[in-house]
């Protein structure tokens, strides 16, 4: 099959022989698959990981796919027709380790003409929903669980730090629950109009504006039984209670966020920053801030927001700015280098 | 009056005009002040709080007190008779900005013969409580406020990371609560003896166990709807869920406890860290772990506290290890550096 393969730290098109779906699994052909900021991440620090001999061998990356079910391995129940379109979460928990699609040597990802995938994962992608939008599955599966995790209610008052894919996935989340105004900052003009596309209300340029003097406004309280209870330690005007999510996941945000904060505001950490950080614990405390990291989302959470792509409830398509090919995936990993072209980039194996 | 002065970086008995009640204050004379490890931390680092010309002018220390009525400033109700002993959170909050009793130049704390504090502040110390015991509704009210802001419930499994008078107070609370086993760990033998004193059910040496080791097994589910949900993205052995006090506070005790950490525990930073740390967001992010950091407690809590003191539900008097007058305080400071002998020193400043 023709497939992508991050070998010794660069991206090549090559000739790979197709997976075989062991028992419980079944052999996919990939339709689509979007590039993740993680993807970007992994190029960068593979070693945190696959082994040295894996990195030599090569991995196929790739797992917001939306696929197509070509036949079935020993031991499966067969319920989904071959030629139907499926997606799935791509992780694979056993009792005492995870095998992640598209970043496991054993179960090659999206950048590649065909996947293994265990059967009891396929949700049936709904038949009024475009092959394009399935894949946004996954990357707004992150988002929604990055609220759920927070536990995100009408009262607060959210701040939305970067608007790559990982915080428009987050403001969708916040916007289906109906939770407003929704404040998003950052320093791209592009990926502020996509946040605007996407619904935020308010949206700023951290170059011109504070985003926590922004917040600050919106938060205020008009109907006092909404204003946070803050601490006796912390004086501060009344406000709603600040709910912050960090989307950028570079060194130094989450100690900036906290030097910002107002009191008792919740930080969640969505974006992944691979590198040692520093913190000023004391700005923690004073305010007694929260910070609550998260990753990926549950089967719930992935299978509802598939539901919710398919009812048309959620609308990310200003999301997707570039298709490629097999050929075209090195050089797609360096145009999302920069925010102003593009913000997801799907890639479609079977394009010559 | 005679008080403990920090002045110029330097303890010092001196003779001190007593403070003058103001509109709605009350005059009070301290019967006991306990010396809490933020008042080390605030005599290693005192420009964190004050301007360098209050630092030369000197301020009193203490805010742990149970003082007696003495007089009363114009405007207030004088509900409390002279002579009668009372405790009072050391907050004094306003529109724009707080004063703490003892880290304030205008306040001046229970190192010194005479304060004065806000009237609706004052708490009576019922009958039957002993001025030594009510002197530990403050240091006691931290703990109840860490395990309250945790919203800990039965179902977790705590962890208790040092066992100084914070980590003591956790303990208590978590007891208070029926919460069970609360393991602890602290490397000095006589702080692990004060645990096991205070109900701690399982005390180890970090030097010899891994406290997370003995956490785990401790953690172990007998019933299984007492397990936590895990994230299907971190493989781990089902354990109640994991909720951690990091009662130490120094630089690296937050990086280590995120790195040894099960999947999705929650932290409480309940030590008090003044320096620049470092943290590796990835442990948080893979395993989604929460850091929740807290500071003081609330009115109500601080009255609980004071009301579970007098009806004996709390039991901190292992805690009280020492005792001096305004001469010894600069001695006292330096004895608590060290966990072998003491605990809790109470100032007397009446004493001679």
């Amino acid at each position: 099959m023709r497939a992508t393969v991050m070998r010794q730290r660069q991206l090549m098109a090559d000739n790979l022989p197709a997976p075989q779906p062991g028992p419980g699994e079944v052999l996919v052909r990939t339709l689509a698959c979007g590039i993740c900021g993680s993807d970007l991440h992994f190029f960068k620090y593979p070693e945190t990981l696959l082994q040295p001999a894996d990195l030599e061998r090569g991995i196929v990356m790739g797992h917001e796919y939306c696929a197509e079910v070509v036949d079935y391995g020993p031991a499966t129940e067969r319920k989904i027709k071959p030629g139907a379109r499926v997606c799935a979460m791509p992780v694979l928990t056993r009792a005492e380790s995870i095998e992640i699609v598209g970043y496991s040597v054993g179960y090659p990802g999206g950048f590649g003409e065909y996947m293994r995938l265990p059967e009891a994962l396929l949700l049936p992608v709904p038949n009024g929903l475009s092959t394009e939008r399935a894949t946004m599955t996954e990357p707004m599966a992150v988002g929604l669980h990055a609220v759920q995790r927070a536990n995100a209610s009408l009262d607060d008052a959210p701040l939305v730090i970067g608007c790559g894919p990982v915080g428009l996935a987050v403001i969708i989340a916040l916007k289906l629950k109906g939770i407003a105004p929704v404040v998003a900052a950052d320093f791209s003009p592009r990926r502020r109009e996509l946040a605007k596309a996407v619904g935020a209300d308010i949206v700023l340029d951290p170059k011109n504006v504070s985003p926590f003097a922004s917040w600050s406004e919106a938060a205020a309280v008009t109907d006092p039984t909404r204003a946070v209870r803050l601490s006796p330690w912390t004086p501060a005007p009344a406000r709603r209670p600040a709910l912050i999510f960090e989307c950028v996941g570079v060194p130094g945000m989450i100690r900036s966020v906290m030097a910002a904060a107002p009191p008792q505001a919740r930080i969640v950490v969505v974006g992944l920053c691979m590198e040692r950080d520093s913190i000023e614990p004391v700005n923690g405390i004073m305010k007694e801030l929260s910070i609550q990291f998260v990753l990926g989302y549950n089967g719930e959470e992935f299978a509802a927001t598939l539901h919710n792509l398919a009812e048309g409830k959620i609308n990310p398509e200003a999301l997707v700015t570039g298709k490629v090919g097999v050929e075209g995936v090195a050089q797609a990993f360096k145009d999302l280098a920069s925010p102003e072209t593009h913000a997801k980039i799907l890639v479609e194996p079977w394009r010559s």
